[in-house]
């Protein structure tokens, strides 16, 4: 099991959520070699705004290991986190992001978008995470084109 | 009912907070004139490192409201939102923040903040959030120097 093999749970269960109805995003936080969540976005499913993949994965993380404390874990996003998302991230102590497309590919498809990379956070904040980017890009962006031939997408 | 007095209801949510052991941070979000949700930070309550005081109030007036949209809504925060937290209120298309206290206060009590203001992130990022800050800034500051007495405040 390697990087590669987590970031494509990632998008198998964001696939799994497009068939759904839900948005195209999906996270997966590993620990020592092991899943601890993964899950696809379910701001729709939940009537939750904030219920972005990366959320919601790290809140089911720490349900499962039972602290708000994700040190050492690693996070793989199908989208670079949004910065709320990357804030989580900063909040949790997750210690590495792998993401495959950008947030401009997200705001291409019409999302609303704050545009400020996880780059940009890091460095302005001063966060301490690292981000390895562009990590399986193709196959990310393969979610995106499956999503645009959603005839009930939906966009926030 | 003014800006003050819905201001007030989240300082006093956030009273209640820290008598229950939670951190000290409280969000009310209001609609034309109607109380939607008011809450205090729910971090350790919850086992949920998400579960800020204004991320935990949106979800809440989205479930309360049933729709991911709160446009014209105002959201009083006894802080300054944190880049996660003013991130969520962009996507729920929230009006106007209104905060006391800043995120250079809550780092300064030891929250490990990332220390971007709202006003950077506006600019940065092209939000139309209106933003009012220092709204009651002294009365704000009360509910850190209650918190700084309490024997078990606990950090993240």
């Amino acid at each position: 099991m390697n990087h590669e093999y987590f970031m494509r749970l990632a998008i198998e269960k964001c696939f799994e959520g497009i068939r759904y109805g839900q948005s195209p995003f999906g996270a997966c936080i590993v620990k020592s070699g092991k899943v601890i969540s993964c899950v696809h976005n379910t701001v729709w499913k939940s009537t939750d705004i904030t219920a972005h993949a990366e959320v919601h994965a790290i809140r089911a993380a720490c349900k499962r290991l039972k602290t708000v404390d994700l040190s050492g874990c690693v996070i793989y996003s199908t989208c670079e986190p949004c910065p709320m998302c990357f804030s989580a991230i900063h909040w949790a102590k997750i210690s590495t992001i792998y993401y495959g497309s950008n947030i401009s590919d997200a705001q291409s498809l019409g999302f609303g978008e704050l545009t400020i990379s996880n780059k940009r956070m890091k460095s302005l904040a001063g966060s301490s995470v690292k981000v390895v980017g562009n990590f399986l890009r193709g196959e990310a962006l393969e979610l995106f084109n499956t999503w645009m031939m959603q005839e009930k997408r939906r966009l926030y």
